[in-house]
This record gives C-alpha cells, structure tokens and sequence, in this order.
C-alpha cells in the first residue's frame, strides 16, 4: 500500500464550498483535488493500492481529516470539480467525535496532523524536498507501507516537520525543479509502478 | 522546444461552453485543461520552452485548433477552471481564415490534424503507446524538436495514425499501464528535466 498526505493549508472546512471557486474562496481545494487525481486515477481504472489523505486547515472549523481509500472508491470522476463534490459531502457529513463513511471510500473525522502521524507511525515517511535524495523506484519491502508527505502551495510548518523528524524520515527529491504537489504524485506512482 | 499535442475528440467548438460541465457537455475540456496544466506549469514557474496543441473535434464547428506557448502565456491560473475559460476565450475570438491570438501566448484558428503534422514534419514524432519501446530521457538533439502525440479519453483513429507513419513516427511507452493522458504528460516533461 502506498500513502499519500497532502497538507491543505487553507482549505475551507465548512461546507458551502462555491465549486466555481475553488482555487480561491474555497483555499485553493483545486489543489487537493488535482492530487486526488494523480493519486488515484489510472485511464478507465482506480489505483486500488493507494490511500489518500488531506487536512484541511481552512477556517471556519479546522482541523478536518479527509482520507479517500482506493481500494473502496467509487462513484467519483477525474475532474477537479467532481473531486470536489465529495469533498463538499465530506465535510457536510463531517460530526465531532467519530469517523464517517460519507461516501464510499471517503472518511472524514478530526484529526491533527501529529496524530495522523501518530497513527501512521509503523510506515516509512517520505518527505518530497528538493534537497532531499534522489527518488528511485522503491523495494517492495519499503513500498508496502510507504507514506509520502508534501504540501499544496505552501510548504509544511517547521513543527510539522520536526515532529517528522520524531520517525524515521526519508527526504527525498525528484530533481533541481521545484513541481506541483500532484505532478510529484504523478511521478512518485509512476516510479514505484516500474518496480 | 519539446511539443505535445492531445486531441480533444469531442471538444465543443462553440464559445457557450459550460464551465460548470466541462466533463459532460463540453466534451471533455477537463481532460485538454490537465493537460494543459501538466505540459505547462512548475511550482510558481511556466515551462517556456513548452508548446501544446490541441484540435477540438466536437461540434458545431470542428475543427478548431488552438496553441498555447509557454514563452508568452501569461494571465492564465493552472485550474481546469481558468484554464477552460480561455479555451473559451479563444473559441470566441475564433475566426475563419486567418490566425488570432486570442489572449498573450493562446494562438486560434482552422486546422485539420493533417494540416498540423505537415506544418510540424521537420520534428521528431512521439506517439504514445503502451506498445511502444520504453521512453527513456531523450538525449539533447531530440529533445530540441520532440512533437508528443496522444489521445484524450479515446486514441488517435486508423487515418491519423496512417498519416502520422508517413513520417518518422517513434512509438514510445510509459510501462505496461495506461496512464491519463495528462499524467503521461508529466512524466514525458519529467523524463526530460533529467537530461
């Protein structure tokens, strides 16, 4: 299984998203959902093996955790707008205290990011840095249980990546330039397919 | 200058486009605008030495060409959103005969796929296949005039493949899935920024 956590920085975490606005009242939630695409999407299939996760950090009710597991997924399109819709519903179904299916393969529950980490502490993190090193496809030992961490438009917080830094963290990079989130997960699943 | 060009199979050719039904009544503007996003965008950078290409082929009015340099576009935000209205700008501002700039770098007019890869012959032909032979980073004198060819949702037809092999045509693969033709995108433009 292979993990994905986008850091949604200001995404909105009430429900009355404008799907016309994505990219600007709603806190740039287009980012979110083109990762989502790169994550998840082959050409007429789903990557069954992956896991997405995002915390939008967005007013007026942060944090809200929203994982979206491949291998359950279903009903969603590719484009950023449809990617959208389930967020929205994600969110409208939001409640304090428990996880909710809200619908098939989309969970969403409060959660910070420590306890996201918390949570995910026996996998292997990849923090995608440019000054990392340079990411080759990974072993299958390895590939089990990767999580790979970037942010949208805004790097992770320095907290953020000192409480990384607790785990064992692998700063990887996939080159001098600098890419968009969801061509990094493009690329990453791209690798660990030509293992 | 490395090209792409993606074909937009029934991509409206009328300016009353739905930008709120980009995947439906559109005919598929979500597919050509990720791709557009893939060929052209870094983080907080445009990739200037990019040319894309598409020719919408729906109706009423196929078929409508439209070129976007990376050396010149300006204005245009990297969401399937803003990406489509200047589609939509272009299609507007289309007019039979002659070659308009609709908006800075956005260049519109009639051409037929023939007419393109004639205008284009002296480059090198890509055409994307999982038959292929792997791609592997291309080396410099290639990489000068590469011309990268894809489908949208559905291939290239028999006449346009036929048309293609009367020219150097090189079938190359990305590995034994399919992949979206905009995550293609991203990893041919990765595969690159390695030379």
């Amino acid at each position: 299984m292979i993990h994905f956590y986008v850091k949604s920085t200001k995404g909105q975490t009430s429900p009355d998203i404008n799907l016309s606005d994505l990219a600007g009242s709603a806190g740039r939630l287009d980012i979110i959902s083109r990762c989502i695409n790169s994550a998840l999407w082959l050409s007429n299939a789903m990557r069954r093996d992956v896991v997405f996760h995002t915390i939008l950090h967005g007013e007026p009710n942060p944090p809200i955790y929203i994982r979206i597991e491949g291998a359950k997924l279903r009903k969603v399109q590719p484009d950023e707008r449809n990617i959208s819709i389930f967020l929205k519903k994600a969110i409208e179904r939001f409640k304090d205290g428990k996880e909710i299916e809200s619908t098939p393969g989309i969970f969403v529950s409060r959660k910070s990011f420590e306890q996201l980490i918390e949570d995910n502490k026996e996998k292997t993190f990849f923090l995608l840095s440019e000054e990392g090193k340079s990411l080759e496809p990974l072993d299958k030992v390895k590939y089990t249980d990767a999580f790979f961490i970037l942010g949208d438009k805004e790097d992770l917080i320095d907290s953020e990546i000192a409480y990384l830094e607790k785990y064992k963290l692998n700063r990887v990079s996939l080159g001098d330039k600098s890419y968009l989130a969801s061509h990094c997960i493009t690329i990453v699943n791209w690798l660990n397919d030509k293992i």
